[in-house]
């Protein structure tokens, strides 16, 4: 595809190289390159070159693959120059869920102190017996997408 | 290992069984439970049953397993009974990217509206000779770590 020949997902364009970036790295199945908005300096994506809008339609071996290659960037990140002290790995599968490119994305977030990123949740410690309703419930959703159970 | 015989690591206590659970998921080499401070109900935490502090002491296959497993779960919650409307993915490397317990885990968070879960974060688009730059020193540290460039 040449310049101009766009398709309407931001991160196929850079995938076929007619959007702009700045490449980390790739190879036959993934692209990393910088966060045009970056939580952080450094802040970075990896993306399958196949389009996939969520974690439903993701093949498995290339989620494993996609993750493989954030753990490596996340060691590099770490070795390397740039300030890092740390490193979040964040995948926003739904709108819900913070996700805003509809293409499948691992964020590789390089941290600092007083780097300005927060989380917030209202954490509250549940029963033991009401995890354990949750674990069953959960179990046989797992069993009636798989196949199996394992736990 | 039985009760009362525990190690000083919380997810090692837990996967030899000397520790009490809520377990969703397990086979030879992860095991998933809810969190028992949850972000939101079914928050849940995928870990190796081999101790590794932070993914620099994480096998790289043993770590896309673990994404394997957090994705198959995340499919089954989408499809499955408890309110989820989008999944987070997060994996916190280091105290100051919010890592609590020093045994590697990723986090599987079921997502709706209105759960009150919130990232905050100072993103400014820098501009792209910054980015190419950043690339550039990213793209050295991980030939420096890894003996190779692909970008």
């Amino acid at each position: 595809m040449t310049s101009g020949q766009g398709t309407d997902c931001a991160f196929c364009d850079i995938v076929a190289g007619t959007a702009e970036s700045s490449v980390v790295y790739q190879d036959d199945l993934v692209l990393a390159f910088l966060d045009i908005l970056p939580f952080t300096p450094g802040h970075l994506l990896v993306v399958p070159r196949e389009h996939a809008p969520g974690l439903a339609d993701l093949d498995e071996e290339l989620g494993a693959h996609l993750f493989r290659t954030a753990h490596r960037i996340a060691r590099g990140l770490r070795a390397g120059p740039l300030p890092c002290e740390g490193v979040n790995l964040l995948l926003a599968d739904g709108a819900v869920a913070f996700q805003e490119v509809f293409h499948v994305h691992l964020h590789v977030i390089p941290r600092t102190v007083r780097d300005g990123v927060r989380l917030h949740a209202n954490r509250r410690q549940p029963h033991r017996a009401t995890l354990d309703l949750m674990a069953g419930r959960i179990r046989d959703a797992l069993t009636a997408e798989h196949g199996e159970s394992r736990a």
